[in-house]
C-alpha cells in the first residue's frame, strides 16, 4: 500500500474511533451488552463499507498485505478504545487464529472455519492456558488428545480462554505425543463449540465482572470431546512451534494496543488537569507535581513506541528469529510503561479517576493483566537474560 | 483495659474474621447483597454478644476507653476483610461521625442520632467532597447553608459520600459564613435523609460497580433542603476545625486497615506460591524473583506498621498537634506500601490474581483510592515539606 | 558518506577504543596524568593517520558531513571509555564550541581560534554556569561585559567550566544588554586564557577529585578582563539563542555517550557474573535476581537508544524546532536509564563494583551529574509538560 | 543509665559532632590525613575527659551497660559525620571485635589485645571477605589455618579488610576443620600484624581513593603466617557461629549510622534549598518538585528509624533469635532508604551536590556499599523470604 494512502487510512480509522467507537464506551462500562453489540455491529458494517475491515488478514482472504509495522500503527489507533479492535475486525484472538489457519490449516478447515472468521460472521477462541499447570512450562500441559478410530478424543480443562462465550470454534492445544521430547508433545486441533464433549463452565469473573460475549474469559472443559482427524492444524507435535510463530505479530499487536491505551490515558489526563480548577486563577495543569507525571508519561510512551516499532521493523526486514530478543523485551517494557502511565493518569484525575465516569479506571484494573498474560514480566526477563548471556560465554 | 485481656480480644476478633467473615467474601464479590447483609447481621449479633461491638466508641455510649494504639491494632485485624469493620460496628464513616457527635453535638442530636448510631441500629454518612471543587482548597466549597426563619436551608452537590445508600442521616459540610476568613466559613449540620430537599442522585460506579448499601459511594444533592437550627454540630464556622479533629484517629484507623489488607495479601501470596507447582519438583515459592517480592513486601509492611504505631503513640501521649507531621506522613507512606504489596501479591498469583476467585483483585482496584481520598499523596507531601522547612529558617 | 564505509568506520573506532583506549583507563583512574596524556596523544596521532579525527567537525574545517544520527552512533562507540571522545577529537565542550564558531564567528576568530581547535592543537572551554545564580533562569545571570573604548570589559565568576585547566580560550556568556528583554540580554565572547583579567581559581573537587587538564571542572573569575570588540561571537544579545542552538547536537552527543557507557557497564556486568563462582557448580549468572537486572538493563538501554536515534532522525530530517520535545525528553529519559544501568551493574559486581579495579565505580560517581548538568531532570520535565499541555488548550 | 542522663549524653555527643567533628571534614575530603588524625586525636582526648568514650564497650572494660537501643541512638548521632564514630571510640570493626573478644577470648588475649583496644591505644581489623570466593557461601572459604607444632599456620588472601592500614592486629576467619559440616569448618584467630607471614598488599582504591589509616580497606595476604595456639578465639569450628553473633549489634550500629547520614543529608538539603535563589522572590524551597523530595525523604527516614529501633527493642527484650527476621530485613530496608535520601539530597543541591564542597557527594559514592557489604540486598531478601515461607507450610 502506498505510504500516502496508508497514512490516510490511519486518519480514517482514528476518526471512526474518536467519533463513533468511544461514544459507545458508557454502554460497555455499564454492561449493557445487547445494545452495545448492536451498535458495534452497525459500525462494523460501515467499516467494511469503507474498506477498512480486518486490515490484518492474510492476502488470500481479502487482506491488504500490510507490514507488521503498519499493523502495529493501526493497533495503536484502534487500541485507544477497548471496543476498537472488535469494530475493525482485528481483535485477538481471532486475528492470530486467522493468521495461524492461513499458514497451517488444510483446505477443509480454511473453507469451513477461516473464511467465515475472516468475514466476521463467526468468532473463535484459543484454548491454551490451564488452571492447574504453569503455562510457562509446556511439560506440565494436562489436556490430552488421543487419535482413536479416526477421531481426536480430547480431555482437559482450560481457562482464560478469551471470548469463548459465543464463539463458534476454538483452537485447542493438547498433548498428542506424551512420550516425545517435551517441545514436540502438543498439537493444535479445531473444535466447534457445539460439540457435546465441550462445556463452557463459566465466564471467569475478572476484576469484578464476568463480561459477556467477546468481552469475557472462560473456564472450559473437554470431556471425551471428539472431532474428526482432519481437524488437526498443521502437523502433529508442532503445537508449540506454531504457538511460538503466532506470538510474533501478536506481540506487536498487543504492545501497540497498549501504547494506544497509554495515548488515550495521556489525552484524558491532559484534558482533565487543564479544566480542573484548584484556585480561582489556576488549574491542576499549573501544578509541577502534575506536570512531572505528564512529562514522565510522555517520555515512557515515546520510548516504548520507538522500541516496539523497531521490533516490528526487524521482523519485517529480517524475520522473527532476528527479533527474538526484542519480542521478549517489549513484552515487559511496554507492559510496565502502560502500568506507569495509567497510574499517573488515574492519580491526576483524583477521585474521578476511580469512577466509571472515565475509562481510566477500566484500563487500570483490566490491563493490569498485561504484565501477566503471554508470560509474566519475570519469565520474560529471565529467558531474555539467559539468551543474552550466551553471547558473553 | 488490662494488656492481657486486650491481647485476648485481638485474638477473638481475629478468629471471627478468619472463621466467619472471610467466608462471606464470595457473596460480596458476586454482589449478592441481600444474602450478604443478612449473614453479616448474624455476625454482628454474635459480636455484640461477645462484647466486641464498636470498640472505637466513646465511653459514654458504651465504649471501652481504648487508646488510639489499641484501636489501630483492632483496625489491622478487622481490616483483613473488606467486611471486617462493618461486622464489628467500627466502620468509617460511622466511627468518625460517632466520635464527632460525642465531642461536639448537643443533647438533642446525641439522643436522636448518636445513640441509635452507636448501637448499630442506623447508619450515617459524611458529605464533604464536591464534584466540581477541589477538596484540598476549602475556599472553593460550593455547598451553602443559610439560616432562614430558624431553619438551615442547604443547597449544593456532594459526591463520594460513602455509604449514603441506606443511611439514616448525613453530616454535611456547608458554607455558613461566606465572608469569614477562609478556614472559618464552613459548618457541619445534620440532615436526616428522608428530607424532601435531599436526593441520592446515584451510587457512583467505582471501578466497575455501583455497590449497594454500606458498600457504595453516592452523588447526592441538597435543594432548598431545610433542617431545624439545632441540627448544627458544635459552633458555627467550626466545620474545618472539627473536620481536622476528626482526621487524627481516622488516619490511624485507615492506615492500620491498609496494613491489615497488606497482611491478608501477604498471606494469600505466600500460600499460593507454596502450592503452585511449576516443575514436578518445585513450586513458585522456590523462585528467587518471587522470594524477592515476599521479602520486600514484608519489610514494607513492617516499616509502615512501626511508623503508624509510633504515630498512634505520639497521639496517645502528646496529643494530635505533636503528631501533625506524622499524621500527614503516614497517609502517603502507608498508601504506597499498600499499592506495592497488593501489586506484588497480584503478580505472584499470576492469572488467578486477576480473577475474583481471590480477594486480591478487589483490593487492587478498590484500594487504589488510598492514594487519593483524604488528600492525594501529592498534597500531603507538599504540606508536610512546607511545615518541615520552617524548622530550618 | 556511503553506508558501507560508515559502518566500517564505526568498526574501526570500536577496535581502537577496545584495544588501545580502554587499556589506558588504569592510568586515568590512578591519576597518572602525565603518562596518560602522553599515551593519549599517541592514539590521537594514529586516529588522525587513519582519517578518523574529529568526525563531528564542520565541512569547512576538514569534517565529514556526517548526519546527526551518524555522529550519535560514533558517540555511542567512543562513549564506552571516559577517554574515548578525547582520543578522537570530538570531546565536549570543544566539539560544541567548534560548531558554534563555525556557524557564527567572524573570520578573525575562525582563523585564530577555530582552526587550531579543529586540528586539536589547542583546547577550549565554555563558561556559562555561575556558582551563585540558577542556570535555569537567564535573568539571574551575574557576569557582565561592557563595551568600553572598543574593548569588552568582563566581570563575573563562573564554575563547572569543564576543561578550563590547560585550555587556550574560553567562550564566556555575559550580560551585555541588561535592559533588553530577558532572553536578549546576553552575548558570547571569546577570551584567551592568558588574559591577565582571567583567573582559574581552582579545579573544583568533584566526587573526590580535582582532576587535571581536560578532565577537570574549574571555578574561574573575570576581573576587568578586557578583550577586543571583535571577540564577540555572532550578534550582540544573541547569547541565549546560540546557546540553545548549540544544545541540539550536544544533546544527541551526550545521550549517545551515556548509552555507550551503559553498554560498557552491561558488558562488564555480563562478563563478571559469568565468571563469579558462587557454588562449585554455578555462577552469579545463574541467579534469577541477577538475570532480572540484566534483562531490565538491556531493555532500558535499547528503549533509550531507539528514542535518542529517533530524535536525531527528526533533527536530520526536519530540523531542531521539530525535535524540541524530543530533545527535552531524551535528556531525562537517557540520564535515568544510565543511573539504572550503572546501579544494576555495580550491584551485580558486589564489592568489586565499589573499587577502582573496575571502571563502573567511576561511572557511578561521575555520571551522576547526567541528571543535573544542562538542566536537571526536574526542569526538563516541567518545561516539556508545559509545552505539551498547550496542544490540549 | 537513667533516662535523663542518657538523653543529656546524646545532646553532649551531638554538640561535639556538630561543633568540633564536622568542621574537620574538609581535611578528610581533601585527604590531609596527618592533620586530620592529629585533630581527631585531640577530640578523642576531650571525649574521654567528658566520659563519653566508647559507649559500646562491655562493662568489664569500662563500658556503660547501655542497651542495644541506646547504642543505636548514639550511632545515629555520631553517624552524622564519617568522622563521628572514630572520635567516640565506637567505630567498626573495633567495636565488634571488642565485643567478640569480651565474650569469647581467653585471658591472655583479653589482657594483651582487648584492653589496649578498648582504651583506644591500638586499632584492629577483621579479615573475613575473600577476593575470589563468595562471602555468602561459607563452604567456599579459601583461607586455611592448620595447627602444626602448637602453632596456627595460616595461608590465604582477604580483601575489604577495613582499617588494616595501621592496625595492630586482625581477627582472621580461616578453615580449620575442612572435613567438618560446612558451618563448623572455620575458626577465628588473632594475628598481630607485625607478623612476618602477614602482608598488606594494598589499600584498595575504592570510589577513587585508597584512603589512609583507619579510613581504608586493604587487600592482605597470609603466607605461612604462624601464631601461637592460644590465639584461637573461642572454640575451634565456631567461627561462623561467632560471626553470626557479632552481626546483631553490628547491624543496629550500621543501620542507625545510615539513619544519621540520612539526617545529615536531609538537613543539608533543607538548608540549601532555602537559601538557593531561583527567582528574585523565590528559592528552590518553594518548588513543589523539591518539596516532594523532602517529604519522601522524611517519611523514609522515619519509617526506617522506627523499624530499626523496633529491631533493637526485640533484641534487648527477647534476644537475637527472636529478632532474626528483623535483623535481615533492616539491612536492605535501611540501605535502600539511605540510597533514596542521598540521591534526593544530591539532586536538590544541583551541581554543588557533585562537588566536595558538600559532604553529600562523599556519602553518595562511599555509602553505596551499604547495599553490598554484610550481604547484598538480594541475598538478604532471599534468605528472609525462605524463612518467612516456612511459617506457611
Amino acid at each position: 500500500m502506498p505510504k500516502q494512502s496508508f497514512s490516510q487510512m490511519l486518519t480514517d480509522i482514528d476518526t471512526i474511533i474518536k467519533q463513533q467507537v468511544i461514544p459507545l464506551e458508557p454502554l460497555f462500562l455499564s454492561q449493557q451488552w445487547e445494545q452495545l453489540y448492536q451498535q458495534m455491529d452497525q459500525i462494523r458494517l460501515q467499516v467494511k463499507a469503507q474498506g477498512l475491515w480486518a486490515p490484518n488478514l492474510p492476502d488470500s482472504v481479502g487482506g491488504m498485505s500490510l507490514s507488521i509495522r503498519q499493523l502495529g500503527q493501526i493497533s495503536e489507533v484502534t487500541g485507544q478504545s477497548p471496543l476498537g479492535h472488535y469494530c475493525f475486525g482485528c481483535q485477538a484472538p481471532d486475528a492470530g487464529n486467522a493468521e495461524l489457519l492461513h499458514m497451517y490449516a488444510n483446505e477443509y478447515i480454511k473453507t469451513n472455519f477461516l473464511l467465515p472468521l475472516a468475514q466476521g460472521e463467526i468468532r473463535s477462541c484459543f484454548a491454551m492456558t490451564e488452571p492447574h499447570t504453569a503455562g510457562s512450562n509446556p511439560t506440565l500441559l494436562d489436556t490430552s488428545a488421543e487419535l482413536i478410530d479416526g477421531q481426536w478424543v480430547i480431555n482437559g480443562r482450560k481457562w482464560f480462554t478469551t471470548a469463548a462465550d459465543g464463539a463458534n470454534f476454538t483452537i485447542v492445544m493438547a498433548v498428542t505425543d506424551p512420550d516425545a521430547p517435551k517441545h514436540l508433545r502438543a498439537s493444535m486441533i479445531i473444535v466447534p463449540l457445539d460439540n457435546p464433549g465441550y462445556q463452557n463452565l463459566r465466564n471467569i469473573p475478572v476484576m469484578g465482572h464476568s463480561g459477556s460475549g467477546y468481552y469475557s474469559h472462560s473456564e472450559i472443559e473437554f470431556k471425551n470431546c471428539k472431532v474428526p482427524a482432519n481437524h488437526l492444524i498443521g502437523e502433529q507435535g508442532q503445537g508449540f512451534k506454531m504457538a511460538q510463530q503466532r506470538l510474533g505479530p501478536g506481540r506487536i499487536h498487543h504492545c501497540m494496543r497498549w501504547i494506544g491505551i497509554a495515548n488515550r490515558c495521556f489525552d484524558l489526563m491532559c484534558q482533565h488537569v487543564l479544566q480542573r480548577q484548584i484556585t480561582p486563577t489556576s488549574t491542576l495543569a499549573d501544578q509541577p507535581v502534575i506536570q512531572t507525571k505528564i512529562a514522565e508519561s510522555y517520555a515512557a510512551i515515546n520510548a516504548s513506541r520507538c522500541l516496539v516499532m523497531e521490533t516490528a521493523k526487524i521482523i519485517d526486514e529480517q524475520g522473527f528469529d532476528a527479533a527474538k530478543h526484542h519480542i521478549s523485551m517489549i513484552k515487559f517494557e511496554a507492559a510496565n510503561m502502560l502500568q506507569l502511565v495509567v497510574n499517573h493518569a488515574l492519580q491526576s484525575m483524583g477521585a474521578l479517576g476511580m469512577t466509571d465516569d472515565s475509562i481510566i479506571a477500566f484500563f487500570y484494573r483490566e490491563e493490569r493483566a498485561a504484565r501477566i498474560y503471554d508470560g509474566p514480566d519475570e519469565v520474560h526477563k529471565l529467558s531474555l537474560a539467559k539468551s543474552l548471556l550466551k553471547k558473553y560465554l
